[in-house]
This record gives C-alpha cells, sequence and structure tokens, in this order.
C-alpha cells in the first residue's frame, strides 16, 4: 500500500503592469508557480496584458485566477474605497467576467477569485464585504474555487455561499495570534530571508497550522502558499520555496486541478 | 393553410448612464424595444448600471447584448481612437465577458454583440477591424450573435467568423447608395419626424432592402429595427414604429430568441 | 451717518457634468448664485465643460472657485479613499492649478478653493486632511481664499495657514449641537420647503450663528450661504433664497471681490 | 575681445511613471539634461509624481516644461484621438495649469510647454492642432516658451502665437528631406550607436541645420537637443552627448534661463 500522494499548490500576483509599464517578471515567475493570480484592470492589468498572461500560463501549464480589487489604478489597489458590498459585488462580476472571456480568448479558463489589495484586507476579517466577494463569485460561476486567506472571513464567507474554497498561507509574513498577518510596517512582519521563509512554510505544513509569533499552532487546511512577485528577490525566494517544497515529497499542482 | 408569422426586432442602447450621471429614459425604452444594447463600461455603463439594467431587461423580458466600444468616457466612445485590431480584439473581449457576467449575476443571459459609436463607424467600412470584433466574440462565445448594420463590413465579418448574424436598418437615417448612413452632420442624414421615420421603416421591410436617398434598392436581410434612446423624443418614435409594426401584422420578439 | 451696507454671497457647485452627461441646469444657477464651485475633473467636470463654465461664470459676472475633491468620478467624490494627507495635497494642488489654467484660458480667474463630497466632509472633522488642504492652496497662490463650512476644521486650516478663510453656512440642512451637518439620511436633515430654508437662513444671518436643532446658537461669521445645484427644485429654492437677502437689504456679491 | 558663449540645452522626457509604476531613471537623468519634459497625468505621471519630479528637478537646476499629451494612459499618449484642436486647446491648458501648480507646489516654475507622443507628432504637420497647442499656452501664460520640433508646425504656431519658441533637435533619430523624422518602423529611423549620435549632433550644430538622410541641409535655428529617457542606454547616451557638447566648448543650460 502507498502512502497518498501530498501535493501543494504555489500561488503568486501576475500580469501587474498597465499599459507601457511593468511589474515583476512574469515569463520567470511562470515557471515556478502552479496558480497565476491575474490582475483584471481594476488595480493593474488591462486587455492586452491579460490576454497575454493568459496565454502564457496556459503555455506553462499554470492556472489562473481572477485577482479582483478596488476600482484604483493610482493606488494599485491598495487604498480602501468606501463601497457598499452591493457595489463590491458588481465590481467582482464584471472584474470577473472580463478574465473569463480574455482567459477564453487565450484558449484557458479562469479557475478561481482571490481577493487583491485594500480588498482582500477588508475582505479578511469584514464578514458583509467577504460574502459579497463569494457572493459574486457564486453568481457568475458556482463552479469556481474561492482562494482566501487561511483562518479568515473570506474563506469562510466562500463556505457560507456554497463554493470550492482553497485556503491559503504565507510564507513570508508574520501570523498574529488571531490568525491575522502583522502589519508590513512593524518590524518583523516580512521575512526577506529565504531560508527562513523555507522554515517557516515547513513548520506550518507539518503542523497543519499557522504559527503565530507567541507560538501558538492555529490549525487549518492549507492549499496554497502564497509568494510575492514584485519584491526584489521574488523569484528566488519563490524557487527556493519551490525546491523545498519538491525535496519534501511535495507534488506542485494547482489546488484546482482534476 | 396559414401564412408564416412575421417577426420583427426593435433595438436601442440602453444602461448609458455612469457613476451619478443618467441618460435617456430606459424603464420606458424597456417597454418598447425587444433587444437591449447595454454599454459595458467603456464608453458608458458601469458595474452598477449594468446590473441595474440587466434586471430590469430580464423583468421586462428584453434580450441583451453586449454594446462594446473604444475605451472613451468622456468622448462616448465617439472618438476615433488609433488601436490595433489585435488591441480591438482584447478590448472587445474584456467588455464582453463582464457584460456575461453581469448578466448572469442578474439572472439573465447576453445573447449578442454590438459596437458602438466609432468602433461601429469603423467596423462599417473596415474588414480588419470588423473581423477583430467578430474574432473576439466568437472566441468568447461562439454561440453569440453579431448584431450588425446591414450590408456592411460588420455583417459580413460575422458570417466570416462563423458567427449567427443579425441585420440592422435604422428607420430615421438617410442611406447613401453604397449602403453606408449618411453623415449626421448633412442635411436630411437624420430623420426627425415619426410618420416619415415610420413610411421610411415600412418601406425598406416591404422591399427587403435599404432605400437610398436616390431611390436605390439595396436588398438585404432586415433582422432588426435600430431606434434611438437618447434622442428628445426617443421614446415616442420608438412607440410609433412600434405601433406601426403590430399593425402591420409583425410580431415583436428578439432576434435571437428560441 | 449711513449705515455700514450688508453684503451676502450665495454659493453653488457648478460644472458637474463630465463627458456627454450633464447635471443640474448651470445657466440658470449662474443668474442666482454670486459664487460658482466649479468641478475640476475628479468628480465631475472636464476640461471643455470647465471652459466653458468659466466663460459663462465671467459673462455673468460669477465669481468662480475650484471645488477640489477625491480622485472619484464614478463616486461623482462621495466615497473616501484612503489617500495620506500629503497626496491630498498633491491632487489638491492639481486639481487647483487646472481650474486656474482653463479659468485664465477663458479670462476669468480662480478666486477661491472649496472642497466637495467625501474630501469635505473629512476635512470638516479631520485637523490634518483641512491641514492639507489650506497648505495645497497656499502654496499655490497664497492670495486665493478658503470657503470653509462655518465652525469646522476646514476654516480653521484655512486661518492656520494665513488664508483668507469666508465662512458658509447651509439654508437647507440641519445642525447638530456641535455645529456638524445632521446626516442626510436621518429624518429632518435635509429641508426641501423653500419657505422653510429662508426662514432658517434669516435666523442665522440675524443671530451671527448657526442655529442647531436643539435649539443653541453657535456664533461664526457668515460670509456665504451654500445652496444646492443639483436637486428638484434647486433652482427655485436659491431664487427664493435670492430674493428673500434681497427683501432683508442685503447686497449680494461674491465674498472675494475687491 | 572674447568670443560670445556658445550654450545649448538638453532635454528629456521625466516624471513618466504612474501610481505604482516606475519607468527610466529620473535622478540620474537629471544629473545630465538641463530641462525636463513633465509629464502631467494624461499619459504618465500622477500628482503625487509631478510633484517629486518638480521637487528634484528644482534641487537639481533643471529647468522644467509641461509634457502635454492627449488623455491616454493605457496607450502612453501613443495613439491618435479624434479631438477637435478646441479639444484639444481645453486638454493643454488643464495638463499646463495642473504642472504649474505642482511646480509652484515643489517650489520651482514652469517654464515652458512640449507636446507629447501622438499629439506632437500630429502638431509636426497638422498646423490647426499646433496652433491650438500655442493658443492653449499663450493664454494660460503669455510668457511660456513653446519647445517644439525644428522646422515643424509645432514652432511655426508659436511664432504666430507670439511666444517665445525653442527649436529641438534629435541626436538620435534619422530626419527625412521635408524635416520630418523618418519613422521608427523603417531601417535607421533610430541611431542606437553612442558615436554616431554624437557625430550627427555635431554635424547639425556646426551646420546649424538639420541633415537629413539624403545628404540634405535644413538651416534651423537649434536651442535643445532631446535625449530619450527611457530606452536601455539612454543615460549613457544622454551623457556622451552631454560630454561631447562641454568638449566643444558649449556651455550647458536651459533655453529659457534669465
Amino acid at each position: 500500500m502507498t502512502e497518498a500522494e501530498k501535493t501543494i499548490d504555489l500561488n503568486a500576483d501576475l500580469g501587474e503592469g498597465f499599459g507601457p509599464w511593468q511589474m515583476g517578471d512574469d515569463p520567470a515567475m511562470l515557471d515556478v508557480v502552479t496558480s497565476a493570480n491575474v490582475a483584471c484592470g481594476f488595480h493593474a492589468g488591462d486587455p492586452d496584458i491579460m490576454a497575454k498572461t493568459f496565454a502564457l500560463a496556459r503555455e506553462k501549464g499554470v492556472a489562473v485566477g481572477a485577482h479582483v480589487s478596488f476600482p484604483d489604478l493610482a493606488g494599485f489597489g491598495r487604498r480602501e474605497i468606501a463601497m457598499t458590498p452591493k457595489e463590491i459585488e458588481h465590481a467582482v462580476a464584471y472584474q470577473l467576467g472580463a478574465a473569463q472571456a480574455l482567459a477564453a480568448y487565450a484558449g484557458h479558463r479562469i479557475a478561481y477569485v482571490k481577493a487583491h489589495g485594500a480588498l482582500a484586507n477588508i475582505a479578511e476579517k469584514d464578514a458583509g464585504v467577504a460574502d459579497a466577494l463569494a457572493r459574486a463569485t457564486h453568481a457568475v460561476d458556482p463552479t469556481l474555487t474561492l482562494l482566501g486567506i487561511a483562518l479568515s472571513e473570506q474563506t469562510r464567507a466562500g463556505v457560507r455561499a456554497g463554493l470550492n474554497v482553497a485556503h491559503e498561507i504565507f510564507a513570508d509574513r508574520a501570523y498574529l495570534d488571531d490568525a491575522r498577518l502583522q502589519p508590513r510596517r512593524e518590524p518583523g512582519a516580512v521575512i526577506t530571508d529565504c531560508k527562513a521563509a523555507i522554515a517557516r512554510m515547513r513548520e506550518m505544513l507539518e503542523e497543519g497550522a499557522l504559527v503565530t509569533i507567541s507560538g501558538k499552532r492555529l490549525p487549518t487546511p492549507i492549499d496554497s502558499i502564497c509568494v510575492h512577485g514584485d519584491t526584489a528577490h521574488a523569484v528566488e525566494i519563490a524557487q527556493g520555496l519551490r525546491a523545498a517544497l519538491a525535496q519534501d515529497g511535495y507534488r506542485l499542482r494547482p489546488f484546482v486541478e482534476g
């Protein structure tokens, strides 16, 4: 009798250029990750970049999700905009549909939805906004998966809406005891050392739990590791995490694969 | 033996507000037309207005199409933008997908695609741009219909792409001998008298042909009559055309209905 | 010995169309008010509408101010955007300069700055944001006046920055005891009866004070009465207020006139 | 008796980031050029980037101009938009004013106006558009200089409008016999070799003429050399040109300096 295969997904934000401007090294990241969160034109991305990113992801066998945001190009979706849950639902549906169409155009298929930036931060804690995200996704296509931050309102809202939910953790961020990410501006919030990130990821996968800064274990399913695509050593760290996972016997594959 | 039922469609541009701004009387027009060309956020419309318009159209049994445009809110899509056919394809797919998602969200379904403003004008004469429009539509969903100006590159491109094509005529515009619309700025180009519009429409339907300003007949299938939604007497003229069609024994129904 | 002449200003928001969309009846309002708060393209207005509005205001002898906002056309500037005070300073300077140039182009001159929508609401209470507004104004042109809500952080910030400050009251809104406007959603917050609005305005002018819903008097200079331009009976109410002021012996003139 | 001092200006496009996106190496270029054409938010740039760029230019003693464009962030102002001359006038005034205000905010002063991208290309040949550019500039501030392509409609329109005009040549582009730039897509249109660019520049300065690909000399005043800021070796080439000019006895200084 053989042991069940261990699988894991690596996801990163891609397609984050706009018009003449580039961000990150998409071709390199697409060689490392198994799922790409593709910007939909509200915080980054435009129809040309989306088409190109979906085509490249298809070519490299990388699953794609709609990375939905507040409408805020100038602020890269990182600024909260006082929109009602209903307005957020409409904005999410709009972006998701646009992404589905351009994925279809490129011969690919949107497999999941993930919130970006300020929208993600709010949906982490605010059940009303998280429900808006999940409801919009379900209304457009109930077979889509919601990729949400583990132990957040995002994943709970996905379950409430009847969606498939994938739980993600961050290898390079510190967790507070309430399962929230330590704010970036605080010292130690972001782990920039590749070895440290690998160690943290391994600990969380072994324990099946978030490990907080005080050492608490918060049990959670873990379907995907989020890696960053736009920092200085993004590709390097992602490669390091991937190599470590392979070494530990994980098969890397999208969380939504058949 | 009974005569085959005569059917015809009336289409108008709707959902053309943006943010706090309104345009036209959508609820009144939705009581008259059988197909609504709904703005997709590039020349007018936003996710909230789209959701509202699709919901109202569904409620009133009106078919909906994605009214796609150059990205030009400030110019209402009436200004040509020097985009390549490939960029136009991506922009069309983006808008179409957004419309499909918000229609699904509202319990409705996009049945067709129609070009707006400057994009429509160019696609009327430029086979390359018309093909871009048709290709994008086909790539996103080959079961969609292309609603195009009768005897234009639009409808020819739809046929080339393997799409269902619906041919529309204008009751209130004068035609040149090459089947093109007389430019708006020329005297007589726009017919504002309701009776005159009705007479022209009847003549074209009877003849199965465009009737040009010189009296030429240009045979064409006629699936839909385009009525304007944003002029002073828009609703009145649309009602007049509808009444005349009913009187002539036409059943009004969307061209895409089962 | 003659009594000193009593003067007062009436201000309203104008130039609030965008592209093909209109809002309010600007020509009618410009016959009533003495100061026009002109949208600068961030919540409404565009270069064409701005040029047209400044030209019309000049023709009618109406003073003009830059009505500055968060960058939010879709939300008409009514949604808070999480911008830093420094970002707000830059955004205010940008809009103010654009307005100055288009006023110059139209042969007019920007006399003052006023905050719009969510930016105004925040600057009413948040000294940091109010200071950003005042600092930006001063940096661009220290001779400009800041038109601010009476007894708010706006007017205090103007004083701190060394600007001329004009204090405005609302004839058609109820005041709380802390000098803030009662939120619109609460019953009685908005006065839609013209006679009631006139009576309230007279009471406040006579007392030289805001009169709150509990009957408290909060003394303040009063340089301008704000009237709304976009409600159903906007023009009518503005005309009623103007007639009442004239009857009471006020000369209507811009607060910034020589 | 001493020989009159030879002076020349080097100009480059700067401040071409947008929101989170960067373009070029502005600090490095500001050490080389004497005039910076700063994007005004229509094709690139935003209020924050403008403020930062003006502050840095002031610090380094670099003159600044408003680099005005069609409203087209997604297309970086490189796509023609079918705007009327009147609409272009308004758009130019808007951008110029915004730039003046943010320059004032940063303690600097806009010295000139230059057209960018598609607007520049059209204004090179179309007298109507060139006049719109010059008229808008003159209306906002008649003391501003128009920096225009030598022997183009741009400089002629500046003269017609009564503006100071500065004539620029390109060291790294080939000229046709009608004084127009050879289209970029044609072989040889862009000179990427630093030595070749220096040689061409020297030849044109010595001759006081454009030197065309057929060897023709087209006499023109030359006030400024345009260098590119966004290509791979932009800084290097600019440094090479600057060093060559210094070697030839030129003092580098803004064309608008006292």
